[in-house]
């Protein structure tokens, strides 16, 4: 939802959205709970054609009592106002490569001991995984118009690329890459059952466009493995791939290092898991 | 809901749904409110043809204490049960035009007086608009069969032509009026975001019939701008149109005084917005 | 949602749901509960093939404070995981054809003496039927994929072929049964208004498979009529039959005894109605 509010302000005229980095959950929040979103403009580049830039926002979502729930930069290219206006100058944020586990934010009363695995539907806690092993989460989904449209009304993203089928050259509606970032994550459940929660977002990439008739698979892979401040409760690094029409793990980019055409999400992320 | 509930008892059978006219909204609902439709014959008149004819009824929902929360008048056309039946005395209720500024029902403890016009996302008052502007809502919705009997079910509406393909000759589904009254009113938040609360219905017409593929835009003309008895909050009278496959507003009938076949609602009604 | 939390554990990879038996609705349940499924092996006998068998289940729903509030019996063709294992020695458990009205549990405080017949929708109490009558429920719709994908999601019901283009030979999503269940109960308020509760499931078969574009009809048969203990409160035992792309009652079975291709569902169940 904070993601979401953010769309008229920032991306709603958007040529692309690229990327986001420092994403953390920092409160639960509960139903009946007012949410707000505030961003700030952290850094700016004009790309070299003159007409488009780079803009870098740092987005905090508060609740009603005023305090932190989320935050995140993301990072989109826009359209310049005036092409003849000078380039500003270019800043550019310096950004963490991922959070620090020591700096993950473990929801006040979480607590892991009476974890319930068989009711969890896995046995596996952090110490069956190990670095660098990849889950394929087997099962699929494939997608079609008007639960994409309705999927994205929930987030109140109202970006038009989404809803209108003329706002696009080819006709096609352009699928909330939140909706693809959403189904990746149920699709996980499949082998990730006791990642119970995440809690940071490290970096994360929609590396193509998808679109209704696309079938949706996902596989993960482990990034790192640590433990949180809070005993039983460990915190894995994963990174989660959703791809269209292509079953199981492989490459994510091409010889030039382009993310290969059938590569969605490109999802860098801790989670909290019974240690 | 209570435009739905009155499906089985009118339309479920109707030719066609012609109008609505004097509508109301007199207090707040809120949820786990149980509401009930009533509807009474005002007028009606036998078509020239002998095999149809215009039924007038007002309806009135009522909550669990008995408070009426929405009075309208609508009109159909409706097959005659016998056709040999002899034509029953014409009557014809007689109707406003529109309600009356000073006849609006402001909700008990409405305030506007901290209104926070910066989240509202846009700064107009009811001082920022004149008579007779007209506003392009931009935004469009390109509807899906899923997505709109999905609505139309939630609106407990159960007329077989919304839902079965076998209904009609051509083998479409017709899109209920009041999802196309729903997105139109949607879009309208893009020029009139502040037009806060939909108090009373002057008039609405269901110019042409919707499909699933058709993609609605909106725009709206300013008809009226009041004042209500409660200080700081204004009304204006509103004419939203909704249109199918073309963008812009223009004219909403041809020479023959019809309505052009793009145009699907004329809806004229009054709206609460600081003033 | 019991129903679908049996999904992962039973019929996930199964080949086909053959069918159900005993099934008694025990108790009311809340929102805000939490419900758990339990099922236990009651039968089981290898199919002639070695490849396959039919396994039998008992499931019990058991809300947040040990009660049970489902019973049913379900039995499902399954892979064997060797097909070089010997065959089991063949258990089948003994079912009742149809439960006895006089231990269907009717919820405590249940009471139709005040019922308002004209709320309802239709006037017929249990003594307005008859054992043999049939009911033709008349409305029809047409199913969409991305509403019956939502609808088997909202069951928790997690079987790739209702969501996943690919896991078919036609590259069809296959209904799930129990959107079927839903959509032929819900036509049958055109006739069965009254029919409030169903409390028992004697017997049910999905007779064949179903896809979007299918347009649905349903008609019920009035097999057994009976009073419960609870004075005022009458059970009806009703055959449910939902159809594809055909009007109105017919025979269920041709000349083989196998049912006919357009007939998806023959459910055998006990309503409570008032008498």
């Amino acid at each position: 939802m904070v993601f979401g509010k953010t769309v008229p302000d920032i991306s709603l005229n958007a040529v692309a959205n690229l990327g986001y980095a420092e994403g953390r959950w920092l409160a639960p929040i509960f139903t009946g709970d007012t949410l707000q979103a505030v961003s700030e403009v952290i850094g700016l580049k004009e790309n070299t054609n003159g007409k488009t830039g780079i803009v870098y926002l740092r987005t905090r979502g508060v609740n009603q009592h005023g305090d932190s729930v989320l935050e995140f930069v993301r990072w989109a290219m826009l359209r310049k106002r005036q092409i003849s206006s000078p380039a500003p100058q270019a800043v550019l944020p310096e950004l963490d490569g991922a959070i620090d586990p020591a700096d993950l934010s473990v929801p006040e009363g979480l607590d892991f001991s009476n974890y319930a695995f068989d009711l969890a539907g896995e046995p596996y806690r952090l110490s069956a995984y190990e670095r660098g092993e990849v889950i394929d989460h087997v099962d699929a989904i494939t997608i079609e118009e008007a639960e994409h449209m309705m999927a994205t009304r929930l987030w109140q993203n109202t970006a038009k690329v989404h809803f209108d089928v003329t706002s696009r050259a080819d006709g096609k509606r352009l699928i909330y890459g939140g909706h693809v970032i959403s189904l990746a994550r149920a699709l996980s459940f499949n082998g990730l059952a006791n990642a119970q929660m995440i809690v940071a977002l490290n970096s994360g990439a929609h590396a193509n466009p998808c679109f209704a008739g696309d079938t949706i698979s996902a596989w993960s892979e482990v990034l790192d493995i640590a433990q949180t401040r809070v005993p039983g409760i460990g915190a894995m690094r994963l990174r989660l791939v959703a791809q269209k029409n292509q079953a199981g793990p492989g490459p994510l980019r091409g010889e030039d290092q382009r993310y290969l055409p059938h590569i969605l999400l490109d999802l860098d992320y801790w989670a909290l898991i019974p240690s």
